[in-house]
């Protein structure tokens, strides 16, 4: 690479922004690590006169994104529109084929157009940098690609969503409902403000559990179907009873490979209190890595927000002007096979059951038969009645059950009209 | 560099056996993801008939490590021999002279040459890599280096040292003395079985330190007198307090700037139950760091043994394989100034003070004068007398204490012959 190096910012949203008065902030510190002197020659927003805290160069504005790779003469790009396709799919991939290396935080269009756009900058031969879609300031893909890249990785797993993470503590502490802190959350920028769906539901947690298997494998990001659940549906008498079981709910991303097969999973866990992940609290994520012959990794850090963000993508900068070039998932594309699923039916865990139900005899008894008939053993009952409203939680743990038989027992419940509402369901880590 | 690789192991000890079928294991592993085809040309030990799992082509095997240089065409040289001077540092380097690139997991090399070997690296244009020196499978030194390359480090801690960490754990645990853990960690290979001295007293973690300082600050690494205490005399009896106080014992070693002056030390900490860097138990290691913009980043593994140590070698030969060329501490050199170090004597900490003492009247009196002739305050007091022999241990938790009234006031001490022994000191954290 030259020693003067043009770059691009595409996005200027929270992260564009901060990344932006960061390398204009640390050119002379970039330049002392790896030799080259940068220069922003454009970058991209929708609109010029928004206020911001610093003034932008009409030389270098451009309102459409896509006129920049045309117009201007750039060596590294960063791509911070975001969403997995449309216009930020469409930079990327014109990036790449004008041989200009790419730089994004977009874990959607990783996960989802990953392996075509590793492609891509492979047979341009320049770099596809990511690591900052995984884990935000924690360097969890660098650290599988190269400080461990020699390790046979059989388990990933941990906290990746720093939203749910930061809701789960909270209601945990405060006892309050889940919609009221959530629009806490909000407030404090944890959430989208518009639409926190996608981090709620587990879609968000799952994308990056999908990058992390393709890497953590040397496989093909999974197109599967997984097991998805987010932590919409947990109440506060969840986080009471947990509490007097001495067990903490988390939303856990997991990958694993079981019998050569793929198992991705993102749903919430009970873990016991004096574990390591159970003490991960508020909006940090954490990332547990198994490997031979490194054994047991614990990464931890602040997981999102502008500054975590923008030093991740800093590395990713700093890895490309050193030269250091190679495949964006560490081995050629062509060399990562596809892999099959493991069918999750399979899985067995001890549950979490709580039923809300009408406060008259035999309803107890008509659980308890129906958990029989799937072959589904309690290892402890609670009842808490609700005298006023005629109500009662039935809270059960279960031994070990098949999640085949658990989804077909749940589901013979909704036609019984004693249980007010679909059981409440997690799985003990 | 070209395809073909030539590499050389000098040291055929437990790390060095581990690493050559390591090397051996996974050469088609390695030319997947860098492109070159490693060929080990080398190996030097002092016994070529010493009984091995495997056999040693005469070919490669050299009994005297310098001749190695001499007699082959080496790309890539692992230094496994240890110790600071001697024939290690010898054979570094000759090598880096002959623009050979060297890889070693030498700690106690690396701290108190390393500014001197990473000269002739950099003059030579070769890497001298050194990530197994500090934290064994924790890619702590790269995430510094790389991953967090452009963020500024205020602080890291940690626990440093797998062997102190094991026998505090299992002293907390057995309640068993330290010379019978001591034993057990011998037997289970994490202590030394000769001299396990230099663990023990707080030299191993403080020559981690002196490397992770150069590396967070961008500084030479210091030749200051540091605060080193090692955990030779903790006694179960300060595990019993710390328990009733809520309070675990730990070795941390820790590096911070405060008033652009270097503070280095490790010394026993006593940390709170609750907190992440007490339940890190048994002999893992954890470093915690604080920066910017990253926030604070924890990185968590096993700290030593030949496999974690592998891993840590390996990562550095595919950095190498890939071309990835720079500076061994980040910055050229020249570019790392001298800083000169804070004066400990301002360290402010509150104290555990454990007196054993002649159970008769008027000791307390004379303690708590001396405490309070040096300003020393009493946060709580707790007196444990052993009747049989009629002595007891007077417990004093402080309030804050300037380090120059403290030692002072340890030293005053001395000459009194109703307190039978040097009190035990233990930090607060």
């Amino acid at each position: 690479m030259k020693k003067k190096v043009n770059i691009a910012i595409l996005g200027l949203g929270q992260i564009g922004n901060y990344l932006y008065n960061e390398l204009n902030y640390k050119k002379k510190e970039i330049e002392l690590k790896t030799g080259k002197k940068i220069d922003i020659v454009a970058i991209s927003a929708k609109n010029i006169n928004k206020k911001r805290k610093y003034k932008i160069s009409k030389k270098i504005f451009y309102r459409n994104p896509l006129q920049v790779i045309k117009n201007k003469n750039i060596d590294i790009l960063f791509e911070c529109i975001g969403l997995s396709d449309g216009i930020s799919k469409q930079i990327v991939i014109n990036a790449l084929k004008n041989k200009i290396h790419v730089i994004t935080p977009n874990k959607a269009l990783i996960s989802k157009h990953g392996d075509y756009l590793s492609k891509l900058a492979e047979m341009n031969k320049v770099n596809l940098e990511f690591e900052a879609s995984v884990g935000g300031g924690i360097p969890i893909l660098r650290t599988i690609k190269e400080s461990l890249a020699t390790n046979k990785i059989s388990k990933v797993y941990g906290i990746l969503n720093g939203t749910c993470n930061y809701i789960l503590s909270e209601m945990e502490k405060t006892k309050d409902s889940f919609n009221n802190v959530l629009k806490k959350a909000q407030n404090l920028g944890y959430a989208e403000p518009g639409n926190p769906k996608l981090d709620l539901n587990g879609y968000d947690a799952l994308a990056k559990v999908k990058i992390l298997s393709a890497l953590s494998f040397n496989k093909k990001i999974s197109k599967n179907k997984c097991l998805m659940e987010g932590i919409e549906n947990i109440e506060s008498k969840d986080f009471n009873i947990a509490e007097q079981l001495n067990l903490r709910i988390k939303l856990l991303g997991i990958t694993e490979v079981i019998d050569n097969k793929l198992f991705e999973r993102v749903h919430p866990c009970l873990v016991k209190k004096n574990t390591y992940i159970s003490n991960v609290g508020g909006a940090m994520n954490a990332i547990i890595l198994e490997g031979k012959p490194v054994g047991q990794s614990v990464l931890q850090g602040e997981g999102a927000g502008p500054g975590p963000t923008s030093s991740a993508l800093m590395s990713d900068l700093l890895s490309i002007l050193r030269g250091n070039i190679k495949s964006p998932f560490g081995i050629p594309l062509k060399k990562r096979k596809k892999i099959s699923s493991y069918d999750q039916k399979k899985y067995v865990n001890s549950l979490y059951l709580r039923f809300e139900v009408v406060d008259k005899p035999g309803v107890l008894s008509q659980i308890t038969k129906q958990l029989a008939k799937y072959k589904i053993s309690i290892q402890r009952l609670i009842q808490i009645p609700d005298n006023n409203k005629k109500k009662a939680s039935i809270i059960i743990i279960t031994h070990d059950v098949m999640e085949s038989n658990s989804s077909k027992c749940m589901n013979s419940f909704i036609s019984n009209k004693n249980i007010l509402k679909k059981p409440i369901l997690i799985r003990l880590f």
